[in-house]
């Protein structure tokens, strides 16, 4: 007999005579209906019991939460609501679960909150919300592999544990092995890094970007997909101090390239679980449209989930210089009448989400890419443009999230860079091997970086971070 | 103008008027032939210069390690060792690369010691050998990545920065933003970890396997692909402090399914490489048959490159149980003759590396599984099987490095795992969420664990694990 997973039997063109399938049960009605979920897919299965020549102690045992193993037939559904059901012809219980238990756990079948959730975070993907969530995650990671691969890009796999801070992207972690108590302490009292591991003081990367560019500079086209780490004391629902980045770098390509790729890629990945996982989105969909409808009118999304994905996928991104953007927001109504957070007065002034969403929801209705930003308020390895006070940095800009994606091309002349680093005090000792592409061979480069987890929120809909990951690390969290 | 690659041009199956390609300089020769790479193949391309025309400064700027863009036309090539060549029609050097100083690099076109180009590790993709490997390296990611995807596994990231070292699977790295001169104290004199940034004391993971059941037993069948650590003072061949692992898990698999698996998918990303990296295994082929000249007859691999290959993928891998195995080693001739540095003489020893070869190279001439290991050798969470003394474990043996992957049907029975725990005072506390997955509809599972680099290492015949990761962390050594 052939085991199948609940997605294979809800997708079987034909009926099965024998058919055997193990998961876990979701909810188990008049001693008969059993909803079973394995995980392939947000569906059930319902699998019908035939309760009168089923014994006693088995049918007390099939309870939400228990794990099964069901023997039967694949049938039309005697009743509506399904195409396909299981007759049951045998059942065995694999593990169960204690009703009593389960009612203080995310398994009861009811409405949880996101808290209660995420203390549970080892069983909330047995519930609906979470498992979409995951499963799109997972889809999402993969539709960044395959894209990638398709268009010629080599994934690389950049360091995690640091000696250098050069990129100044934030507060990082060190990692040590010195006794913490004690530490070994040098002839002028400061602790001796030379005893410790790796010799020197490390940390955790905040970015694999100039790791990456050295390999974009021989072997072309490369991309990173790994985590980055920030110690910093936000405990935001936008912030983690540890998630997942993307970061393409290319050779060859300047800022214009660069934008095609970032449109191409958004485009290609939000394509991909429009068409792998719409059982998934619609799920999610519906689940934002109930949480509206708790909301006052104002504060309710404009789009549903699809149509936000669709708003990426079918439009044009449209490419406006900050310069430009900046005399659209000055000259905008909620400037001028005061409803932004944060007035815009001048050129140089960093952009915030409320003003980013402005320019992507309201006047230009489509996904913005901005670019050509003033030097001083980018990093140092961002290429200085002619007028010598803006660089080629570009974000991209989505509906809902305001910056999903920045990049920029890179500084690719050995003294404009060194002066750079100079003037911001960055080591050129410690940088030595980023300069030498510089020395040997340099040419014009261009790259992006994506939080994989912004992306995952834009996908699903969730509004906290802490959501789209297995196990959130946050300030004075590290559960799990 | 369109641009091409170097591959793209290589591979076309048409001439072309006009292209224009970009990449670096490997060689110029009798002021006329560039052989030109970019990284998307190993393979040069010749690019014909007219020389006449040419203005002298140019030509005198087209050294080793210059980039250049070049337009042309591609054209049957006129000398042997190539189909085509580009005929040159104008040449712009992007980035000029100083003889003199690229004479002190690895850019330089002549051998280099390995040892040589891990101090160079920014330049050494732009060599043969390293940009083959890390080809190789890419294309086995994607290669994982393809197959879980394909076969209904949900990829899972599971968290770096852990507060629990219950796996005890080798010394780890403390992740700390406290003082590390000055740490805060607690009443008792001790480092006051609920200061810092997590409250507790936190280290890198070792592995993600605990956190992958708890997906498994929810979404059915997941994988992990991360990076983990060991903070191991060993400056070997074969290890690394920081490398990425693989590692599947799935509800309701017994140990048979998990070798079919762990058999399948080995098979599978090696015949991936073997369908889309021929040239680069090729080369790696090539450079150990060269290498292979210069030693004693004794230490000459027996196997070519692909033929070690192919010794995975067309073999049916032997399953024999721990117990068996120890039969035959004992009885084995290097065991009776004492060749093998350590002797096996009862039941219970760990197996070395000497051992799990022979058994694959010499007695069964093919890829082997040994399964139910003693348990006072392996990890708290393996299955007990009903002998009381043999744990469901399974180690898969490849030829010239013995293990390559260690796996197991892990413990499903409460009571069992909170017995084992107990003996070896893993705290329930910290593992609580563990061991509720026991609770709430437990189940058989099983999973493996498989090191990337192992694997980069088998697939690209490199004997140095230094030397299949961009850039290696090892003791006192975190460059670039």
């Amino acid at each position: 007999m052939k085991s199948y997973t609940v997605a294979e039997l809800l997708n079987s063109e034909t009926l099965v005579q024998e058919i055997i399938v193990k998961g876990w049960v979701r909810t188990f009605r008049a001693n008969r209906f059993i909803a079973l979920n394995d995980g392939s897919t947000i569906n059930n299965i319902q699998c019908v019991v035939d309760f009168e020549n089923t014994n006693e102690d088995t049918l007390q045992r099939i309870g939400t939460g228990a794990a099964v193993s069901i023997k039967g037939e694949l049938i039309e559904s005697q009743g509506k609501g399904q195409k396909v059901e299981v007759k049951v012809t045998d059942i065995t219980i694999l593990g169960d679960a204690d009703p009593e238990e389960v009612s203080k756990t995310v398994l009861q079948p009811k409405k949880h909150s996101l808290e209660f959730l995420r203390e549970q975070a080892h069983l909330r993907t047995r519930t609906n919300t979470f498992s979409a969530v995951m499963r799109l995650r997972s889809s999402l990671s993969f539709a960044v592999h395959k894209y990638f691969n398709e268009n010629g890009f080599y994934n690389m796999h950049t360091p995690l544990i640091t000696g250098s801070d050069a990129e100044g992207a934030g507060e990082m972690f060190r990692v040590t092995t010195l006794d913490p108590k004690n530490p070994p302490l040098d002839e002028e009292g400061n602790v001796d890094y030379s005893q410790d591991f790796f010799g020197k003081e490390t940390n955790l990367t905040v970015s694999g970007q100039l790791e990456a560019e050295t390999y974009a500079m021989s072997l072309g086209k490369v991309y990173t997909f790994g985590p980055t780490f920030r110690a910093e004391n936000s405990n935001t629902s936008r912030h983690l101090a540890e998630f997942w980045m993307i970061e393409p770098e290319v050779a060859f390509m300047d800022l214009s390239g660069n934008m095609d790729l970032a449109e191409d890629f958004m485009k290609s990945v939000l394509s991909y679980i429009l068409e792998h996982n719409p059982d998934d989105l619609k799920f999610l969909e519906d689940r934002l449209i109930q949480e509206d409808k708790s909301k006052p009118q104002a504060e309710r999304s404009e789009m549903t989930l699809t149509e936000k994905l669709r708003f990426v996928v079918d439009n044009n991104f449209k490419r406006v210089s900050y310069t430009e953007a900046i005399d659209i927001l000055r000259d905008s109504k909620p400037n001028k009448k005061k409803k932004f957070k944060y007035l815009i007065n001048e050129w140089g002034s960093d952009l915030q989400s409320e003003h980013e969403r402005f320019l992507v929801e309201k006047h230009f209705k489509c996904p913005v890419i901005l670019f050509d930003y003033p030097a001083n308020i980018k990093a140092f390895y961002m290429r200085l443009n002619e007028d010598e006070k803006t660089v080629r940095a570009m974000d991209v800009l989505f509906p809902g999230i305001g910056e999903i994606i920045g990049g920029a091309q890179r500084e690719e002349r050995l003294d404009i860079l060194k002066k750079k680093m100079a003037t911001l005090d960055i080591s050129e000792e410690e940088l030595w091997w980023y300069l030498e592409l510089r020395k040997y061979g340099t040419a014009v480069h261009s790259g992006f970086g994506l939080g994989f987890e912004r992306l995952v929120m834009f996908a699903t809909g969730m509004s906290n971070i802490k959501d789209v990951i297995p196990y959130p690390r946050t300030p004075k969290n590290a559960a799990f």
